[in-house]
């Protein structure tokens, strides 16, 4: 079949979009025009993916388009922001009708499910990769911060978190699952589901959040340096994946959770009065909730098992510059 | 020299830009909190480039920053909005700290020229690629567009258009111009002057505007199809640089005046009989304006030479999907 060209890829990307009153003017001028909800601030997000780095060669264009406005998604609902206007960067080798289709579909399924429209954006030629930038809504002084955890407050994982980096290591391993195994684990990683519902239902409860790309720990270690505060983890609390159990054994599952990446959950905290909100909250963001710590005085991670203190399980794989790890 | 981690890098790139009230949270959070200005609507832009399609290796960093910033204030030209808020995506091969900086020192540089300031972004492991995303300010209702052309419209060019690819085949062709000669070109690809203060005071005067980086006629034939209209060129009249006569001749040059990428100059009409702003807008733009032709009943565009119509001189090179071309 014919390769596509720029225009064509370019009304590909842009077809099916409902209209919103707030984008008089969208895809094909120099710029969108956008009218900001009076009274309202605005949070801004841009995230990038690049085929080798962030996903594997030969991930399923649909696959790409989901993560590409999810992950983008998932830092809009670290804020307790709505989402409302995304432009979409699209750089890639060549115009393959079925690859690009793919992709823009999936792309747009995953954002008329939260409402966001497509507004704008570039097609280039070159490696492949993918940069969307996010506009969402929030009232003034009601966003959630990476900084207000105090001692005392529980800390708190969305989801099941681990399962993504289990996924992504099977599919690594060429591992396809004909039979069906861990295909859950699989669509953690391919499919991530961000909790913007949970994030919008944390405002003026959680006293500080972040998403976890980078790994429980190394994100929950930013929200303590931003609240200059410790935290311990109750390692019996955290929750870890059946299917990862069952592929890789428990310890192993741990350390994924624990130090995985790619998740997309909401770590977040609390003041312990609130814990009678859990229930409401996990209804509202459509995902399990579960405590496992406490905020304290003092400074990084500390780990109790069966009450007792432990030594961090697993290890963290840092590299210099590998475009996750700070 | 040691390499640079990206929380490094993100220092790096953060650093030294001015504070705006209107971004209460910016860098180091999970998005940028942005308060609009009341009864103002926003400008949104977003441009990619990439090592090997929009800029050759062994580009200089500070001219990979400038540009990457500059085709996007040149977007927002063309649409007369003030630029902002910047978000920038920066993905590369390592964190070489000499190269960083230089990129940081120069994107910044154009940045502050404009009152830009930057509120957040990602920075990636990958080929090198720079996504910039700008937001501007324009009044509702006031911003141009490239669908407002009228027949009997005068056709204007900003500054020497042509410049900028002759310098890019200069850059190709290893000529680094040890004595001096046609500088002033490989300046114009490397260092593109977007035409913002000249966009701004367009606005209520002319009638459509679009910036031209894909070339001249390629980007006027966009204004056309917008307005549709067509237009009659007058090739005595479009402006060509002398270095580029010099470097290539005559007709090479009118050649990439006409067709040439990357000159980042603005294209616009204005109802004839505001011929006598020109003088003031020139000033106000800081760059010469020159009326290039008319628009006329019809589509596509015509020639003239000496007041004879001609056929198109040159010819476009039009690759099936390569970055630029539609």
């Amino acid at each position: 079949m014919a390769l596509l060209s720029e225009a064509d890829i370019i009304r590909c990307l842009s077809a099916g979009y409902p209209h919103r009153a707030d984008v008089p003017l969208g895809i094909g001028d120099d710029g969108a025009i956008l009218v900001p909800p009076p009274g309202r601030h605005l949070v801004s997000v841009l995230d990038t993916i690049n085929e080798d780095v962030h996903f594997p060669a030969g991930t399923p264009p649909a696959a790409i388009g989901h993560r590409a406005l999810a992950v983008n998604l998932s830092d809009l609902a670290a804020m307790g922001a709505e989402p409302a206007w995304a432009s979409l960067s699209l750089s890639l080798p060549e115009g393959q009708p079925g690859w690009v289709q793919a992709f823009a579909d999936s792309f747009r399924q995953l954002a008329v499910t939260y409402g966001v429209t497509l507004v704008g954006g570039d097609t280039v030629r070159g490696p492949l990769s993918v940069t969307v930038q996010l506009t969402g809504f929030a009232e003034p002084g009601r966003c959630l911060t990476r900084s207000g955890a105090r001692s005392g407050d529980l800390v708190v994982i969305s989801g099941v978190p681990g399962r993504a980096s289990a996924g992504l290591g099977l599919i690594q391993r060429g591992d396809t699952g004909a039979d069906g195994d861990q295909d859950g684990l699989r669509e953690a990683f391919l499919r991530p589901s961000p909790r913007v519902r949970l994030g919008q239902a944390l405002i003026g409860i959680a006293t500080a959040a972040i998403d976890v790309s980078d790994g429980l720990l190394t994100d929950l270690e930013r929200v303590l340096e931003a609240g200059g505060v410790g935290a311990v983890i109750e390692l019996d609390q955290v929750p870890v994946s059946d299917e990862a159990v069952a592929a890789l054994g428990a310890e192993h599952a741990l350390g994924l959770a624990l130090n995985g990446g790619d998740d997309y959950e909401l770590c977040f905290t609390l003041p312990a009065g609130g814990i009678g909100e859990l229930p409401g909250l996990a209804e509202q963001g459509g995902c399990p909730l579960s405590v496992i710590g406490l905020i304290q005085e003092g400074a990084g991670v500390s780990f109790r098992r069966d009450g007792e203190p432990v030594a961090a399980p697993g290890t963290r794989s840092w590299s210099h510059f590998d475009g996750r790890q700070p």
